[in-house]
């Protein structure tokens, strides 16, 4: 079993590709399979019902816990198999997003269990065992990301591949499980409104609406109902967020590190205010405008066509800022001139790849739109704000990736450790004329230190000190008996580092802003308010059935987009 | 614009982590919009005609042409930008496939042209401009892969990766815009059946059928348009195969590689006889049934059963053959041990990709059939063909892919070079009886040598050769002096020689007879033997249109797995 593991660095050994190969082809037949019966169901296919997916999902949710038994007793029993840990991975703030989501995914799976018991009549029992069961998924799951995020499994390589790859899919089938319900219910959602706006000519047949028979007990039926479409969006983040955590874990599986030191960076409010305050109050404002939005669209045409307007301004505003706030932090990187770091890091590629994947999503739709607004016969008035609003949604996420992804391949900033060595070195060295300008050579070309230079720097020093002669051996005493010389350096040193901290904090302050504003965002597709249904223009143009697939297979990539660029974003604000 | 290719090699520097963003989403919001059009066109949209799509196709191949001029230009110019090769990519074999697919290619556009020139009263000019421009694109693109395939950019890398990546997503559109002539080919064909087995129930519309004027050239017309859709199959794997490539391109800029000496393996048909019979065997009798099945296919009721079974059975057949031999391959990798060479290649890393994500396409086509015989409420005997036939589907796929991804990460072999290398070493040491156990150590562990522990041996004995005295001076006269050493010797290599030597030949045997199964495999769906419209089951089951959407999707990957897989153990059995 542990063949691989003595195999040497440059060449990996055959088992271990093998079981890559092995469990990735096993986990993309088990999410096939899972993915046809959702289909299945959701195109009401003959003699598969519900329940056959519901029992599929709990068969695999409950392989998952007995493997995460497995596995958290053999490392408790066995600490000594898994020393490596990849620090990049499960950042604390990732383990805290997944544990706020989680927490709210157990409230859902409690008001399931209400809303089973309150319909139990007509409702088969796997709809009952699936929330138990979720439920019991989800904490054990939390527990182990908690414990083993940052894991670097090197020995019995094939169970643990097949575990962990078994996981990730099973994540990714609750995930399109979520999808595809939340999907259902807004399409309801959006045929009742066009109904009640006289648009009876659409064959409308409300899909998956209620149950066939009626509630025991009124009024906690409909808080239910309701609470558990509030909920989803959470639960839907919820396992996506460790569907990627797990997907980290299976990619480190049998990876050589380097260790080399992690600064810990905690976040910090001190410095960001004024990106904060912007943030907070785009947060507000689109709070109240999907609260307006919700109210008011489908109640008639005149109300419907006002709060399109509305949404569309507040949204045209609000990316105008963000991509205004993203070339400024990209023109600032062009300023300086530091090194990307290219080491392996399965947790960063990851990050990048959802990035510009999941923003395909939402181009989709955008280029749906502006297609669509090209090629209409009529276009009321309020469509015409689409076409900004398209064009700068894709503009937008284009500049955010960029941002993003240059952001976490910079190299962690060690200009201040190093200042402090070259502070001492050259303060060594007893003579301040002859050092001067070569600061002014360091700080004028460059604000932070290119660290391919310093070291050279700080040798050349080094060099040029030793051969003073005896100047090596006076240096405490130097340190304190040149004050002048002293003064004069460090007066330099914070003229030109206060540049570089200027730049550091409107950095900072971008990514809390941008941060924010992505959180804004998106609340907005997540409970709900979806322009792109009440619009009516893109159906027009492509019809109803063939935009509303669109709409279902793109929205959900669109979304989380949103909270994953958030979680970047954050990570950013954290390491600039 | 040079800017980065100063940096060191460990950092990147951060244009060209910029550029690499920046492209691939320019490239991905190319290829987005056109697949919207495509779509559109698809659905029937309203205010968006074929022309529409055809214009834009031109426009893209247009500015991919005159890049290429451009990109032609610099380099016969510039000659010294453009040192590095990789040696990897562009195979010659790859090379001339593309060029016969490519000169297909070039009969459809004819073909294309004269069916313009029948029907150009009632045809928009752009169905004329559109294959002229495409066969002045398929010339120059041929010419370009030919002479740049290897290429890595180092310098202007700006401009190449928008130029690369726009070549890239221009090939995948035509792919598309292929993929979606054909299927829409295969559905009419598939209703005409139903109509002519009665079943008028089904809302049938034909799509695209025929111009709506009279063909000013009868006899040619019909040659035209029927040829078109036979040659449409190559035409799809032209693009992909195109695109592929030039993917590796766009990887390639930039990259620092190692050069290290690749050694060139031509294709032999020597030792590969049995495995060239049987495959052949395979070939013809799949040509037979695909004929025959299509002459059937749709007459009658029972003439359909008959060629869906015959069908069924055949391909049973020759699936577990393959299953048996992948068996016997990945058998005899498990008793050798080599290392795998996991150092950076681009192009094999897509290879790898390419075939488990293409798998997935029919994998998801299976997966239907299981579903939908599990659940199916009637069962006529010739369906539960289909289950067999749908897992061997997956099971085949499974193990081709373990075969093939481990065969192209083994490293070269270097045994033969290490056999002569230890038999000067030994020969020179001048005692016999002291060498033959550590030889027999040697070989009786593992049939080749394993590359990690030689260099160790063979520094042992030229210790142990050194320790000896004089035995170093006279090693030429006594490979001349001692005849029965040396034969004793050759004698031990050749018995254990014979014995990788057979396992060798087994292996090339296994990969040329999966090479044409694999090709054989290609024929029938490229050329419409689509049972999974035939069969009838699925449709009913999950409803006429879901079941056609998915198969419309998942079917071109399936196709070009084929093909992919194909064009891999090629690959592999010239390595082998």
């Amino acid at each position: 079993m542990e063949k691989g593991s003595g195999s040497p660095a440059a060449g990996g050994s055959c088992p271990q590709k093998n079981a890559e190969i092995l469990s990735s082809q096993y986990g993309i037949n088990l999410f096939l399979a899972g993915l046809l019966l959702t289909f299945a169901w959701a195109v009401h296919a003959v003699g598969i019902s519900k329940s056959h997916l519901l029992s599929y999902l709990i068969t695999l949710m409950f392989i998952q816990l007995l493997w995460m038994l497995w596995y958290l007793c053999r490392s408790c029993t066995q600490r000594r198999l898994i020393r490596d840990k990849d620090t990049h991975a499960g950042a604390r703030w990732l383990k805290c997003g997944i544990t706020l989501f989680a927490v709210i995914t157990l409230i859902l799976d409690s008001f399931k269990v209400g809303y089973y018991i309150d319909f139990s009549n007509c409702l088969s029992p796997t709809e009952g065992i699936f929330p138990v069961t979720h439920a019991a998924h989800t904490i054990l799951q939390v527990y182990f990301l908690w414990c083993h995020a940052k894991d670097i499994i090197q020995s019995f390589k094939t169970l643990e591949r097949f575990g962990v790859i078994h996981s990730v899919f099973t994540n990714l089938l609750l995930w399109t499980n979520g999808v595809l319900t939340e999907s259902k219910h807004q399409l309801n959602e959006h045929k009742e409104r066009l109904i009640t706006l006289g648009f009876g000519n659409i064959t409308i047949v409300l899909d998956d609406h209620a149950p066939q028979c009626n509630c025991t007990t009124t009024t906690l039926c409909s808080i239910f109902s309701q609470g558990i479409y509030y909920l989803y969006p959470f639960n839907i983040e919820y396992h996506i967020l460790a569907s990627t955590m797990l997907y980290v874990l299976w990619k480190n599986i049998g990876r050589k590190v380097e260790h080399h030191q992690q600064h810990k960076t905690p976040f910090k409010f001190h410095g960001i205010t004024v990106g904060m305050i912007f943030g907070l109050t785009v947060l507000t404002s689109t709070i109240a405008v999907v609260v307006v939005y919700l109210i008011q669209i489908g109640r008639s045409k005149v109300k419907s066509e006002l709060a399109l307007t509305m949404f569309y301004l507040h949204a045209i505003f609000v990316l105008a800022l963000m991509c205004t706030a993203g070339v400024v932090a990209l023109l600032i990187y062009r300023l300086e001139d530091r090194s990307l770091d290219n080491s392996k890091n399965p947790a960063r590629k990851l990050d990048a790849e959802l990035l510009v994947g999941t923003a395909a999503g939402s181009w989709l739709l955008s280029w749906g739109s502006i297609l669509a607004i090209i090629c209409a016969q009529a276009h009321p008035k309020y469509t015409w704000y689409n076409l900004p609003y398209s064009v700068l949604v894709i503009i937008e996420k284009y500049i955010q990736n960029l941002f993003i992804i240059e952001s976490i391949h910079r190299e962690q900033e060690k200009a201040n450790d190093d200042i402090k060595t070259l502070r001492i070195v050259t303060i060594s060295r007893g003579s301040t004329l002859s050092l001067t300008p070569s600061y002014k050579e360091i700080y004028n070309g460059r604000a932070t230190c290119d660290i391919g230079e310093l070291p050279c720097l700080v040798s050349s020093s080094i060099c040029a000190r030793e051969s003073d002669g005896g100047g090596s051996a006076n240096e405490e005493t130097n340190q304190g008996n040149s004050p002048v010389m002293r003064s004069a350096s460090e007066f330099s040193f914070h003229s030109r580092s206060s540049v570089a901290d200027n730049k550091r904090r409107i950095l900072k302050n971008i990514a809390a802003f941008l941060f924010l504003c992505n959180l804004s965002l998106w609340i907005p597709p997540a409970f709900g308010c979806r322009p792109e249904y009440d619009n009516g223009l893109e159906e027009i143009v492509f019809g109803f059935e063939p935009w509303i697939i669109v709409v279902n297979l793109a929205m959900p990539f669109s979304i989380f987009y949103r909270m994953h660029s958030a979680a970047s974003l954050f990570e950013v604000n954290c390491k600039t």
